[in-house]
């Protein structure tokens, strides 16, 4: 089944939780063994899984990919970056996280660990965002 | 066919190498052509395809991984982590290699490259963990 | 459908724009609805999604990769690199894009977002490299 689930990003950089909406897809496609693919069709935000409980992960990890990749406007001192949109650093963090992730649905619900949330990583916010999902279902 | 695997780690970070179990399984589910998708129900370990030969390759990944994102308590001198389960390093480094990985069966085996081997990344451990696989028919 | 492509990288570093060629496949192979998944079979290379647009989003991705994860021949001053072909830098680097990607197939087409295109990441080149695709039709 092929869905599309739309998001409104409130800041910069920004875990938005799209597990429920995911769920629910999921759930309305009726499938009950397959595979469930999420893809963002955008180039300065990712899709990740990482921990649904204490927002502190999702903190420590943007904080941890500024520090590594930061925001500088290009042209500006410090900036090594060369696109004139100045958007560099969103787009590097894009590809590290990588712009598809594959779950997987068991008993017609994403196969998530306990801890586990499915998250659009927005570096270039706020925007609104779409994220293509489609649920396949395991002929056996 | 939905399948399991189970593996534990002996180190807090290490490389632990799944190929001939999911090998194992794709021959097992009798698909020829088709998929394999590979994810990790956890939020502190991931899974990657890279080098099977030389293990010094995994030790040079792992090292640099940890120069980038070091391992420090949350609270001590020198951690700016948040998370005070104080395994946020961990986390960061799950979500840059990713939970899921989806190679591809080809006659009926996992089409990897000749140096090519399937890992799960452990970045807290030691810990048993578990990697669901599933093994997707192409329908022509 | 099993397909293969080839490319040859001209640089050391390098994204190499398999986005039409993909696109192609796609097509002939009637497929309407689905997934195509994209994997490397190499361990010094990548696949990633990102800009189509302005050459400097690679360029400026390939920079930061460099500062991050430095080229340093093993056992010359300054690497502490101990995989002894000296090309560690390319292996960590391909691990953090990822050796696959899923895309998705809406309209007979690969559903890429306006600014989206799908390189190989070359990290070790040139080189000769292979990139295996699967398109799988959704069943409904």
């Amino acid at each position: 089944m092929r869905c599309e689930i739309e998001v409104q990003s409130r800041s910069r950089a920004e875990f938005v939780d799209i597990t429920p909406l995911v769920q629910d897809l999921v759930q309305r496609s009726g499938v009950q063994q397959g595979a469930c693919t999420v893809f963002v069709p955008h180039t300065t935000a990712a899709v990740t899984c990482n921990e649904n409980c204490d927002p502190s992960v999702q903190a420590d990890i943007l904080a941890t990919l500024e520090r590594l990749v930061p925001w500088r406007i290009t042209g500006t001192p410090g900036s090594s970056y060369t696109h004139d949109e100045g958007n560099s650093a969103a787009h590097i963090k894009a590809s590290l996280l990588g712009a598809s992730q594959t779950l997987l649905v068991n008993g017609g619900r994403l196969a998530l660990g306990t801890w586990q949330g499915l998250y659009l990583a927005e570096f270039d916010g706020p925007r609104h965002r779409r994220v293509l999902v489609r649920i396949m279902s395991d002929a056996e």
